[in-house]
C-alpha cells in the first residue's frame, strides 16, 4: 500500500516525508495504522550513524496504533486493537528461549539493522528497500511488524500517550521493577532526567524506595523529578554528585541507574553505591566509549554493574502492567510527554 | 602467655620471630595453639603496605589449630576441637545481619587495622602493643580470635592443611558456589591459576560447568589447572584470552573470575563474557588501581561485574561444606598445598 | 529491681497483675522501661497452652520503651533510646548465621520455653523464677532483653504505637515485602484481615499490587481493608472466594497469604493462585492441625507454598523500614491500632 | 504419508499397530522419523484416562528421530539433524512469554487433548483424525512435530538412548537443576527411584549434594540408587523414612523430591525437610488426589513445597547440557534405560 513515511537517506541530515510502498501483511505480521509515535535518543543516535543502521531507513521505534491487518498465524492482536510497537527479537536464541528477549543474541541485527525475516525489509521508495528500523519504523502513517513487536494494550487509555511505553519509558521503569528489585525503604539515585531517568524515578517511587535522589545538569529537569517524587535533587554543574550522595546517606545508595550515556557519570553512580549496591547501565554513549572504574571500590564494598537493555522488559508482560501503574495514579508517565 | 610471633616491623621488611605477649581470653574470645597457618597475596599487601595496617603488627590471617581455651560465652567450640580461622565482621552492620558478613561494613577496620573491640589489641612486646591481623594474627604459637572468627572443622582431616580455607581457597570457591552459582553444564574462565583461581576451578568443576578454560602466564600453573578439570588453558603471553575464549564458546563465557588484580586482565574477564554473562572481581590490586570498560559491550550485552569478597561465605557454613566435597574427592585443595 | 508486671499462672486463666523482681542486665542484656506492649494472637496462644509455654510466666512479646540501663558489650543501643522489642534468636545456627533469624533452629526454646542464655529466667516472684516469653516479657513496666531483641527506632514516631511492629506488623508486612516479592502490577489476595492479614495488605499496596483482593467473614474488616487499599472484599461466609476470585483474575492471583490459621482458608489460599503462584502460610492452628491439599492442583500449576514466621524479618533491618513507610503515609498502620 | 503407528482406542485397552496417514509439515512444523520412542507413567495415565486424553490416539511422547522434512518458516532444525521430541507450549502467555513454557497456561490442552493449533489433529486412520499427544505422537514410525517440541541434539551420542531426554530424564534432572538449585555440600533425599527419581538423583550427585538419601519400596532399585551415587538407601516398606532421615541428617534435608505420585509419600517428602528445606512435588496421581500435610511443621520450620512439571525444562536449552554432562561421565542416563 502506498504510504507517507519519514525517510532518513544521509547522516546527520534532518529526515524527509515521502510516499513509500508498504507491502502486506505475511505469516506472523501485522499491519498498524500509526496513531503516534514516540522520538528517543536511539532515533538520534542511527540519523547520526553513531549506531551503524544502513541509510536509506525509515525509523521510529515508539509507535501506537491501531491493529488493520493481521497475517496467518497471528494470533495475540487482531483487527481494531490498539497495540504499542515495542523491540524485536528473534523467539530462538538461548535468551529468548529463556525469558530474556531484550538480551537476544540477535538484537542488533534485528531492530538496528533491520535484515532478519522477522520482517524483513518491506518498505519501498521508487523501488529500492529502505531499512526497517527496531522491526517497525513507526515514523509513517501505518507500519508492518512482527507479531512479537505487538502488544495489545487497554482501549480506555489515550492511545496518543502510548509510544513511549515501547521504548524510553519501559527502559527506565523496568530497569527498576525488573532489574535492580529494590526493597521498599531502600535508596535510590537517578542519573539523569530526561524521560528514560524520570521513568526509573517514578517507579523507584511506585514501590516505596527512599530516599529518592535525583541527579542532572538542567534545573528545570530536577524540577519535574521533584514533582513526581524526588526526596533531593542534586545539579552535577555545581555539586559533586557523589560527595552530596554520601553525606545524605551515610554510606551510599543501595541502587544507581545511569541514563545519560556519559562516561563520567556513569562512575559516579557506581562510586555512590553502599555496600552491596547495584548500579544499572542504561545510558548508551557511542560505540568505544570506555568508563574508568576503582577496582577495590567495586571489590571490597561487593559493588554490582550490569547493563540493562529496554528495562528487561517482556513487552507484552511488562507494557500492560505499566499501563495498571498509570491508571492507579502511581506511575504518571503523562507527564514526560508534551 | 609468652608466646613466639613473627613480628612484621617495617614496610617491606622480612618480620622476625620474637617472644612476645598474648593476653588472655576474654569475653566472646578463643584461645588457638596454631598447628598452620597460610599465608597469601594479602600478607604481602599488609608487609608492603598497599593496604594501610598500621605496623608493628603480627600479621597471618590463614590459621588453624587447636582451641586451648575459650572466655566467657563462647559456645560453638570448646577446648581440644579442631578450628580453621577465618576473617573478622561486626554482626551488627545491615551486611552482618542479612547474612552477608563477607560485606561487613566494617570490614577494613576490623581486619586490616585491628582496632575494633573484637579483639582489639591483645598482643604486646615490650609492654608496646601490636596491630592484630584479621582478628588472629596467626603468624604465631598461639592466636587469640573472637568466635566469629572461629570455625570448627572435621577431626578426620589432617588440621595442617585447612588454613587456607579460612581465606584462599574459601575466596576463590565461594566465588563459585556462592556467588556466581553456575547452572551444570555452563561455560567457565578462570583468570589466573594460583591458590585462588584454581579453587574457583575446582569449584566449577565439582558442580559440573564446561567448558572451563583457565587463563595464566605460567605454564607449569596450566598444567595443574588441567589436572585439576580444565578442559582449555591459555597462556596469555603468547596468546589473546578474549579471541581463544570466543573460538572456543562461540559467543563467549557465561561466567568468568578475575583473581589476579592486574586491570588489564579484569578487562579481558569482561569481554570474555557472553550474553547476560557474570564476571566475579577477586583479585585485589594496589589502591587507586583502575580498570577501563567498554560502556556499550556490557550495557548490549546485559554483562554483570561484581565485587567478591571471602567468596561471599559465611565460613562457619562453608568451610565445612568445602571439607566434605574433599573428602568426596569433589575439591582435592590438598593438590594445592605443597 | 522491683517491677509490676501481668503473670499469667494456670491455663486459660486471665493473669493477676503483681510486684515481681527483674533482676539487673549481664553482658549482653538490655533494660527497657516499657511504655506500651500489644498483644497477639500468640499470647493467646500460650495462655491457652496451644503451645506449651512453661506456667507461671509473663507473656507480652510487642513491647515498646526506653532504654534504661545496657550490660556489658551492647553497643547497638545506649540508654534514652526509643526501641520495639523483637522475637529472640540464637545467632549461631545455620539459619542465624547466613541471615534468617525468623527460622532459628532454637526459635521455640528461645520464644516459648524461655530456658536459653539470651537471656534465660530472670524475673522472681516470691523467689519462683517465672518464664521469659519472646526473650522480653513485655507485660510489665520493665522487661529485659537480649540485645538481638531489640531494634532502635526514630525518636520522632509516637513510641506508643510502635510495639506491634514487633511482632504482628511486621509478621504481615514482611511475608509481603520479605517473602513474596511481588512485581508491581501483579494480583494479590489476603486472607483474613485482622492484624497480620491488614498490614499484608498494606504491604502489598505500598509496593503496587493490583488487584488486591481482602477476604474475611466480618464486614467491618472489610470495609478496613477497603479503605487500607483493597479493590475487592469477599466475606467467606456468603461466597465462594476461590470463585470469586477466579472471576476477577481469570486464572487466579499470583500471590496470597494466609493469616487465619484455618486449614479450610489454606486450602483457599493456595486453591484461589494461577500458574506459578505462591502462597504464604502465616496464620498459626493449633498443634496437630493438617490442610488437605489437592496434588495436581499444586503440581500442574506449579503453585508454591511457603511457612512464613516473623515475616521473615531481620527486625533490626525490617522495622526501622517500616517506620519509613509509615512518615511517607505509605503504610499507615496505626489505623490497625485503636 | 501412510506410516505405522500404535493406535489406542480403548480406555485401559493395549493399543495395536496398524496403518494410518500422516499430513505433511504446514509452517513451522517438523517431520521426523523416529528412531526410538521412550514410555513413561504418562502414556498410561493417557491409555488408562486417569487424564482424558479423548481416544482414538496415538500416544507416545518421548520420541527421537531424524528430521526428514522441515514446514516453512522452521529455522532451528534442517533435514538430517538428529532430534529429540519434548513437551508443546503455546508460546504466547504469561509463562511461556516469560520463559516458562513447562507452566504454560495451555498445557493441558495441547498435551494432553491435542487440539491446539500447534499442531492440531494431523494424523488420520480410514479418514478419521486420531488425537496427536505431547503434540508429537511418537509410537509411529514418523511424527508430524512443531518447531517448539523439537530440540537438535549431538550426532555423537547414540540416538536410540535419547528419547526419554525429552520427558521423564528432564522432569528429575530438571527438578534438582532447574528448580531446587541445591548448594553443593547439602543434603537431598528422593522419593522414588523408577527413571525420574533416579535422573534426580543422579543430577543431585553431579552437582555435589550429600548426604544423598533414596527412597524406594524395592530393593533392586534401591541397590541403582546406590551404584548412582545414593550415600543411604531406605526401603520404605520395612522402615519410616522420615525417621531414618531425622537419624542421618539431624534435623531433615534441605531438599526432596517426590516422584511416585502417592500422597502418603509426598507427606514424608515434606516431614523429612530440615528449616527452610524445599520439596519438589514431581509425580501425578490420580485427578483429584489429596495430600494432609501439617500445617505448623510448614509454618514453624519455613518449608516451601512447589509444584515442577517438565523438570522446569526449557528443553532447547536443558537437553544439550543434560547430554553434555552425560559426554562427561556425570550424568549416566543411560544406566535407566535397559
Ligand atoms: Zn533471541
Ligand atoms: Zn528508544
Ligand atoms: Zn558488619
Ligand atoms: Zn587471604
Ligand atoms: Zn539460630
Ligand atoms: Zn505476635
Ligand atoms: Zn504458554
Ligand atoms: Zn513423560
Amino acid at each position: 500500500m502506498e504510504i507517507k513515511a519519514a525517510v532518513t537517506a544521509e547522516k546527520g541530515k534532518p529526515f524527509s516525508v515521502e510516499q513509500v510502498q508498504l507491502e502486506d501483511p505475511k505469516e506472523g505480521e501485522v499491519l498498524v495504522k500509526i496513531v503516534a509515535s514516540g522520538t528517543c535518543h536511539t532515533d538520534m543516535i542511527a540519523r547520526d550513524q553513531e549506531y551503524p543502521v544502513p541509510l536509506p531507513a525509515v525509523l521510529g521505534h515508539e509507535g501506537a496504533g491501531v491493529v488493520k491487518k493481521v497475517g496467518d498465524g497471528v494470533r495475540s492482536v487482531a483487527e481494531g486493537d490498539h497495540v504499542v510497537l515495542s523491540f524485536s527479537y528473534c523467539g530462538g536464541c538461548k535468551s529468548c528461549l529463556t525469558g530474556h528477549p531484550y538480551a537476544c543474541e540477535n538484537f542488533f541485527e534485528l531492530n538496528f539493522v533491520g535484515d532478519s525475516p522477522n520482517p524483513p525489509r518491506r518498505i519501498r521508495r521508487n523501488g529500492e528497500y529502505l531499512t526497517t528500523f527496531f522491526g517497525q519504523s513507526s515514523f509513517g502513517t501505518y507500519a508492518l511488524a512482527g507479531e512479537r513487536n505487538v502488544v495489545k494494550v487497554d482501549r480506555e487509555v489515550d492511545l496518543s500517550l502510548l509510544g513511549p511505553l515501547g521504548c524510553g519509558i519501559q527502559t527506565g521503569a523496568g530497569a527498576v521493577l525488573n532489574t535492580l528489585k529494590p526493597q521498599a525503604g531502600s535508596s535510590f539515585a537517578c542519573f539523569g532526567c530526561g524521560a528514560v531517568g524520570l521513568s526509573a524515578l517514578m517507579a523507584a517511587r511506585a514501590i516505596g524506595c527512599t530516599p529518592i535522589i535525583a541527579i542532572d545538569i538542567h534545573d528545570n529537569r530536577l524540577r519535574l523529578a521533584e514533582e513526581l517524587g524526588a526526596n533531593h535533587t542534586v545539579n552535577g554543574k555545581d555539586q559533586d554528585a557523589v560527595k552530596v550522595i554520601r553525606e545524605l546517606t551515610g554510606k551510599g545508595v543501595d541502587h544507581s541507574v545511569e541514563t545519560t550515556g556519559v562516561a563520567s557519570v556513569l562512575k559516579q553512580a557506581v562510586e555512590s553505591l553502599t555496600f552491596m549496591g547495584k548500579a544499572a547501565v542504561i545510558g548508551a554513549p557511542p560505540i568505544g566509549t570506555t568508563v574508568e572504574l576503582d577496582i577495590n571500590d567495586v571489590l571490597v564494598q561487593e559493588k554490582t554493574i550490569t547493563g540493562v537493555v529496554e528495562g528487561d522488559s517482556v513487552p507484552q508482560i511488562f507494557i500492560p502492567q505499566l499501563i495498571t501503574l498509570y491508571k492507579q495514579g502511581k506511575f504518571p508517565f503523562d507527564r514526560l510527554i508534551r
